[in-house]
Parts: C-alpha cells; structure tokens; sequence
C-alpha cells in the first residue's frame, strides 16, 4: 500500500494544512499545488497517497474529526449520545460547521467530493450511529419497532442545519444538549 | 402603492415566469433583463414594483406557496400539521425543493437574497408556525412548558434536509407524514 509510506505524523501534518487551506480559499480554489507548497511535498506523492483532491480533503476532515462514533460505548443510550456530543468542544464545532457549510456549497458543482464524502464520511458515521441505536435496543431501552429509530440521523442534521438558519447562531454543546433531551430522547421512548 | 398597479392575474403571470426562469438558468444568471423579454414588460416596472432581483425572486417562491400556515386552523394539532402536509402535492415538493436547492446554494454569494428569504418567506412562516403550536398549547393538547415546542421548525428542517443528504430521494407526503407521526407528535407528547 503507498499509504503507509507516510508516517502517522506526517499524515496528520498534511491534514492539518488542507484543513487550513480549505478554510482560507476554500473547496473550488484549494489546488493539489498549493497543499503541495504549503506542505513541501510533489503533487506526484499526494496524488499516489490520494488519488484526487476530493479524497484528500474528505480524509483530512475524517482524521479531523475527534469522535468516531464506532469508538463510543458506555453501556446507555444517554450516555452514549452525551458522549459524542461532549467530546466535541464549542470552538472546533465552530470550525466544522464554517468548514461543512463550505463543502456544502462545493458538492453542488463537485459529484466527485459528493461520492468522497458520502463514502468516507457519511456512511461510516451512519454505520457507527446504527450500532449504537441497536446497542440501546438490545439493552431494552428502545422499542425494537420505534419508528423514530430511522430518523434518528434527521433529527441531529436538523438540529444542525436550523440552528443556523432559523436562529443565526452557531451550534454549540449546550443547544445540542437541550435538543437531544428535548426531541431525541422523548421521540425513542427514553 | 405602486404594486397595486399590476392585477392579480398578471402579477400571478410575472411570478410564474420568474420562477420558470429561476428553474431553466438558476439565480446568479437570472437577469431583470431576462424576465422582463419572458414577460414582455419593461425593466422599469419590474424595478418600481419589485426594487430588486432578490425581491422579485422571494415573492414569486411566496406567491407560489399553496399553503400559508397562518390560514390553517382545523381545531387539533394533528389536523393542523396534516393539513400543511397534505395541502403540497408530491410533483409541487418535488419543485419546491429543487428551487429551494438552487437557492441555498445562491444565498452564500447575495446577502440580499438571504436578508429577503428571510424577512418575506421564513419569519412569516415561523410566526405562523407559532400561532398553530400556541393554539395547541390553549386547547392543552401540549404542555406549556414541553421543551420541543421551540424545535419544532429545526425537525420538520431535518426531515427535509436528511431526506436528500442520507436517502438522496426527495420529500414526499407519506415521508413527511410518517415523520411527524414518529418524531414531532411523540417529541410535543401529543
């Protein structure tokens, strides 16, 4: 694999400066030649260790991202949930709503980021927040036929997406605290 | 007022063209000019009736809403949001949400645009919204004090913009409905 020829330091430093970049100039005028400036790489290495920059900038958001939701079980649902939401800090929320906002943008012009990031990022947070929900079904503490169980992802982007447009302000812990004891939990029966 | 000048039937026309155009080239192409060839009126009146392209645009995308929550009063809750829901056929979201796409994606390079959306489609929707959650709170179908009151609008966002981001298949009735059924109703208590 070309993949492992980079050390998990010098991975994450790229990372790092695409997320820079990507915040400085965003998705359409971000280049394989200035992430290869700034990092003091060949655009020949990025594109053998990423194929296209689509990719590349779908993989610096993942590693970006402090919670992977495969990674969190603390035996309830609540916990669970408070978990995630916890780990991610009001400033670095900040940060990827002004990042995913940008994307959002770039994906009506860009199928290819569209499919990197529904691959890469999407679909394995969706996986990750399945077996959490099945874990909770499991454990009694959700109906196995709630029909607020395929929604749950709906109930989280809305939170996201509104909060900005219908109060203009920028999601923070406390908002998506009160949303999910408010909304989530009473729509599952917890 | 100048927009009494216009009849109904023919600002009805000019707003169905707008917004044919809007559909056939998107906003940052759509021109005064273009809509008034489409119409076969003058620049000058389109800017003495309307001030701006932005305002123009929203007050097409209202005037072609077929539901105005204010106007909904059937006596429930449920026979409320139904009646919302059921008042938009599927082909007319289907439209709306392909416009409404267009849009979001416009609204990050015009202000204007945003600042109009806003002041003529989502505050008076908004307020409608709350006159219809307010009489439910009087008749006691919710509690006063249920914290999903004020997340009313950031799930029905969610159901509309997880449907395409997670299913990528656009907003139907029978979604929507079976959405409010599993989330909005159980999440007010009702």
């Amino acid at each position: 694999m070309a993949r492992t020829r980079l050390t998990p330091e010098r991975e994450g430093e790229l990372y790092a400066a695409v997320l820079d970049l990507l915040g400085e100039v965003g998705y359409e005028a971000l280049t394989m030649d200035a992430v290869a400036a700034r990092t003091r790489s060949s655009k020949a290495t990025l594109y053998r260790q990423w194929g296209s920059k689509a990719e590349l900038v779908v993989r610096a958001l993942r590693n970006n991202k402090p919670v992977h939701l495969a990674e969190i079980d603390t035996g309830s649902l609540r916990g669970d949930i408070q978990a995630v939401l916890l780990r991610t800090d009001d400033c670095q929320m900040e940060k990827n709503s002004a990042l995913m906002r940008g994307l959002t943008h770039a994906v009506h012009d860009n199928p290819d980021l569209f499919q990197a990031l529904r691959e890469l990022l999407v679909e394995p947070e969706m996986n990750g927040l399945q077996a959490l929900l099945q874990r909770a079904v499991d454990r009694g503490e959700v109906r196995p036929d709630n029909p607020a169980l395929a929604y749950v992802p709906h109930m989280m982007i809305g939170a996201l997406a509104a909060r900005e447009l219908v109060e203009q302000r920028p999601v923070d812990q406390a908002f998506l605290v009160d949303y999910v004891e408010a909304v989530v939990f009473p729509a599952l029966g917890v």
